[in-house]
């Protein structure tokens, strides 16, 4: 939904399958510089009246968002599958409906299981920063943590 | 969850009922003068670094929230069961998943199907105005739609 057009007070779920009716499905990023893989975005609410969005992103099968960080804050439910999240220094299993607090300035990742989707909900400031990507040795750094490792190869 | 206190990165939501492990149930309403039937709150992410918060809402099988109006906005996500909302002079079924837009200074109530309750997702700004009720002429100018009485009147 553009900013500003005006929405219908009640938007469908499809039924029999996810996702919205009338909510338009985009890449994850725009930017082709950025590792992910399986993820699509829809913006679910964005209104130049509303300081919060909320979005919905849908990670495949395997497949994983960006690892980065930023100043604004993450606040994740998950709405459909199952997979697993980094958050700081901490992996963790997430399921249906599980909350998922990612504070500034912490990098983060979200996997999907091998043989289920991962759907969440995120909410964040309307105004916001742009991530950041981890330098060589800030990557190090989090592999210094065999949980984490194994996260971030997908183990 | 009070504000400012930490929050555990993943939170989890609890199996084979509704509702998180972690966060507490409220009544929806402190004030008794408002009229509501059947409805808990609980607020899932609540952050004075996040411009927005998510509340979720359940109205028990055959209850309603307050009938109001405010200048802040409300972006709902259904969770759970079924039932109708009122936004301005519409009335509208409500299921799983589905998206209502309340726009500022819009009429607005949930109410839960006689047989299933009616959970929801309720973003709002954190910083916001009180709700108004509508005064006898209002709820009057109201019913003059046929679907908005028997919406009021529980039917």
């Amino acid at each position: 939904m553009p900013e500003d057009r005006k929405p219908k007070p009640v938007r469908r779920a499809a039924r029999g399958r996810r996702g919205w009716e009338s909510v338009e499905v985009h890449q994850y990023k725009q930017d082709q510089a950025t590792p992910y893989e399986g993820v699509t975005r829809q913006v679910l609410f964005r209104d130049s009246r509303l300081k919060g969005e909320l979005r919905y992103f849908e990670v495949a099968p395997g497949g994983y968002s960006t690892l980065e960080r930023h100043e604004h804050m993450h606040a994740v439910l998950v709405l459909h599958g199952a997979g697993q999240c980094l958050v700081g220094d901490e992996v963790q299993k997430i399921g249906l409906h599980d909350l998922v607090t990612v504070p500034p300035w912490t990098w983060h990742q979200f996997r999907a299981a091998p043989d289920e989707p991962l759907g969440f909900l995120c909410l964040v400031d309307a105004e916001r920063d742009r991530p950041q990507l981890p330098n060589e040795s800030e990557l190090e750094g989090l592999k210094a943590s065999p949980a984490v490792r194994d996260f971030l190869g997908g183990r």
